[in-house]
């Protein structure tokens, strides 16, 4: 499904897992990831999370980018709390958290819990590729955005599984890890991503418009003004 | 809640999460945990599995033993399917696997996508330990049981949370991890454990019945056997 254009240049013995939020960084992961061949599997979550039109938003994307298969995996991450993003009783803050702070919009172990079900996707289907939207730039204080983050996760998929036990290795992508917002536009247009489909707000309403306040909806609005690309996100 | 010996003996600055799945391992895990002294909050997991008999006796294990709170997460990993655990159209075998060869049982990436919603949990209690019942003697075909993936997911868990960066650490136990089963029997029976209220069969009937034929059957009824300890369990 999807464009042409891509499925031309998909090599099927490429095989990787995307984690797609419906969100502006992972839409433009899948496409980089689409632009290097891959032939992708998405796979998003619906975790209890306020902002659950990003699920539709990554409809959108899939439909529009085209990808092999698009799984959503169902979890009650609001069940253990402990995060603005699941829990109704903390409030989303719309002022910057102080540097080095983790944000009270960080969920517990959110990145683990979703690599790590992605690795169970990759192995199912025989994937040695995970790609994931980590940006240490803009989430400087959520531990699970570094770096050494991701080269650990690395470190365990491949004592945890078959593939990495006696096969070719799985290896995990984080290609925005050191970009800025601006920069990411930047690629993601030259790439075709259509950005009017992506939702970032962590309180979008239910047409999928968003506050323009929270701190996603700031990052967001500077990287079009940093890339000097016009914002096409739908504000409500 | 459950008996009043073990809660004279609870040091609630030693907060613990313990995989919790209603079978014989797991039970033990918990007795060893709360004899060390460990406060224990009892996680378990409604993941598609065919023996959801298991998350009834993992209740009846926490209202026999006692723990501050369990928490059940719900996912759908049958979304991905890869084993005869969560897919309907993959038999559960009567038959041993072959030495090293990974059983179609096998649930991809289970211990992985398991202790990363636990080192969530523990990230929103406060806990800085975690105990799982991974054995590499009975299953030594699974990758993940192993000594090495435990070491890999600490080394993991430090990097990927608060704890592990700017606090005490996280840490992973795994005590049954050498121990055979009938050494595992031995001990939680020594412990109190009532393994009748444990299931362990792939694929127990409606009433908690086991099946007496599948691998985790015959391992359980070999185990009482060595440790000659009388099998409490109820076949089916």
């Amino acid at each position: 499904m999807g464009r042409g254009a891509r499925s031309l240049m998909v090599d099927t013995s490429k095989k990787a897992v995307i984690l797609l939020s419906g969100g502006l960084d992972s839409a433009t992961v899948l496409a980089m990831a689409q632009a290097d061949g891959y032939d992708c599997y998405t796979l998003g979550f619906d975790y209890g999370q306020r902002h659950d039109s990003e699920l539709r938003a990554a409809l959108r994307v899939v439909a529009a980018q085209g990808t092999h298969e698009h799984k959503v995996i169902r979890l009650n991450l609001d069940a253990i709390g402990g995060s603005a993003l699941t829990d109704g009783d903390i409030q989303v803050p719309e002022e910057a958290t102080s540097d080095g702070e983790i944000p009270v919009t960080y969920v517990p172990a959110r990145n683990t819990v979703f690599l790590s079900i992605a690795l169970g996707y990759a192995e199912v289907i025989g994937a040695n590729h995970l790609f994931i939207g980590a940006n240490a730039v803009d989430y400087s204080g959520y531990p699970d955005c570094r770096p050494e983050f991701i080269q650990a996760f690395e470190r365990l998929a491949n004592v945890a599984t078959k593939a990495g036990v006696e096969g070719a290795g799985i290896h995990i992508h984080a290609p925005l890890m050191t970009m800025t917002k601006g920069d990411i536009v930047t690629v993601g247009t030259a790439l075709g991503v259509d950005y009017g489909l992506t939702i970032t707000c962590y309180q979008a309403d239910d047409h999928g418009g968003a506050c323009g306040r929270c701190e996603a909806c700031r990052l967001r609005k500077a990287g079009f003004e940093d890339a000097g690309i016009a914002d096409p996100t739908k504000y409500s």
